[in-house]
């Protein structure tokens, strides 16, 4: 393994290299993920766009056509959780993927790996969740495959969506593009995907039943831009919740992030929950919130498009974008302290998408 | 399960609907998997490119762009084998699939499905592997996703790989479009991919070292299309070997095949572990060969095309399509008889690829 170090020049933000296994912190939205991307991925494929900042989604120019194009494995567990299952989950996720670059989705794939012995009953289940999923984002699922693996060797089913999307003229959103300045808003409520998961896992109840809020943002983005076209970041704050997507795009911008932690939605029961169990909110997996990053004089006309969707009823201004501190986000807390917000290192929560 | 079978007016060509369960033959090429798609995905997707003739790639219009698009997930067992590694033949097999469209290949995704405890070298190795297919196929691999599972949750590493690919204007290839008079034309010998698996999975030696054929065939595409501009369909005979693929074109046009089997091309050490194992070696696995249906006056030229290509050095006409037997593929055998070659149920070999 000495030659993964080799990528010019770059450093390992923190010096794990030393890992000579892969841990479930790999699969995380942490660090542990990012420098597997980096150490290992990069050199290895030495492809100029996933060397850029990570993002959700790549934009490529081809034939005269801006295209997105993204792909994510799923492989949450449980299959079926409290608001939604792998499949729609499956199907949203890669369309917010491909929202976060302002594409339009245009078709998606799905790729599945299926042990031997899964219920067919439970795959008609995930793929008419996938279809239905699909349908309500208008867009399709065009082209598929299916493997099939010994027993013990998946549990249950895996499947991987893939999708691309067209990216209109004159849009142009990126992680590195966030300035000084700008306003930071997020869609919603935060921490219900995550915690909706927990809960069945560790058949905890947490008084009231919290739902997934897996949705679809093509059609959030879409509104979004018509209001503010002048977007500079969005980031769907999925695995290492909302605290990861702002530290990436702090990094990625060099800019320097406070976050005013009191306007951040955190409904009640997820706060119980994640007091309950140790974890911070701002850690925790969403699947149907979006991060975005505003020239300030459009943030009110951004809130307010926001506002009006269905899917961003409880969006807020949660931050604000300075030239202090570049890529370190700070959070001021409602007694008005200030801490520095961390990108967690693994995965507190293996298998949420 | 009941309302799976609702598809308007469709039938199973077999009446195996009574399978409640996964089992390893829906992941082979045969009817099984076929009827998966049709009497389970179909439905629930309710897609039109899904439901015509099964291809290996879609084509889509795409603001104004015909783009090809792909997908294929990779279980092969085990990871490593004589010709190659689960990673060239991810990067391989997605770029055949465009290139069995007409499609240049414009850009892959990688979806990592890692094990809790897997080598890192050894992901180091199959990435690298990755990295190097995708440079000798001239695409890059733009975007990518890491998921890891718990130790036993899956065996070592699973990968897929989706693609999208450019068709050129003109270019109308398609299962559907193979006509009475084609001549058809494999690119070399068959066999060779499912037999090196088989003989590393059995620890059997057959004399001689088998390697798999897997390598990239964009270019030996465009090379076929420049003498041959009117070809009708192309296919890479994976799963369910040559077999598979000339029953599925002889379904989806409507035509008859008659395979002249002494012309196909089966290496000897082939024929040998075949012989052996009971196989039929038209039903083996290729990772690296296609079959090209194309109007008989252009067929010289094509095989003239092939022949010049490092990777259809050994390509030979094989079968003429006719109007009798539409949907029937029949093999003349050396002796002068004849008979009716048909698609494996399931998979004699899961995990092939």
């Amino acid at each position: 393994m000495a030659d993964i170090n080799d990528a010019d020049g770059w450093t390992c933000p923190v010096p794990l290299r030393a890992e000579t296994h892969i841990v479930l912190g790999h699969g995380g939205g942490g660090l542990l993920g990012s420098e597997l991307v980096e150490c290992l991925f990069l050199p290895a494929f030495g492809t100029a766009e996933l060397a850029a900042a990570p993002r959700d989604s790549v934009v490529l120019e081809v034939g005269g056509v801006r295209l997105a194009f993204t792909t994510d494995s799923y492989v949450v567990n449980p299959l079926f959780f409290p608001g939604g299952c792998i499949g729609d989950l499956a199907v949203n996720g890669t369309i917010n993927d491909l929202a976060m670059s302002g594409a339009t989705p245009v078709a998606l794939s799905a790729g599945f790996i299926l042990e031997e012995g899964l219920d067919m009953a439970v795959l008609d289940r995930v793929a008419r969740a996938m279809g239905a999923a699909a349908k309500n984002a208008k867009t399709r699922l065009v082209t598929g495959d299916t493997k099939v693996v010994e027993r013990g060797h998946a549990d249950g089913l895996y499947v991987n969506t893939s999708g691309i999307g067209l990216v209109a003229a004159g849009v142009h959103i990126g992680p590195e593009r966030a300035r000084p300045g700008d306003r930071v808003l997020v869609s919603g409520a935060i921490g219900e995907h995550g915690v909706a998961i927990m809960s069945v896992r560790s058949g905890i109840e947490f008084g009231t039943t919290i739902r997934s809020d897996s949705a679809p943002l093509g059609g959030l983005v879409a509104e979004l831009l018509a209001a503010a076209p002048q977007i500079h970041a969005l980031r769907d704050p999925t695995r290492g919740g909302l605290a990861a997507s702002l530290c990436e795009i702090a990094a990625a911008s060099r800019v320097g992030i406070v976050l005013d932690e009191a306007a951040v939605p955190v409904p009640e029961p997820v706060a119980a929950a994640c007091g309950f169990l140790g974890l911070d909110p701002l850690h925790v997996a969403n699947e149907g919130k979006l991060v975005a990053f505003v020239p300030d004089a459009q943030a009110e006309a951004a809130l307010a498009a926001l506002r009006a969707h269905r899917y961003g009823a409880g969006a807020a201004i949660v931050g604000t974008v300075t030239d202090g501190h570049p890529g370190v986000v700070v959070g001021r807390t409602p007694l008005g302290a200030t801490r520095v917000i961390d990108r967690p290192l693994g995965e507190q929560l293996p298998r949420i998408c």
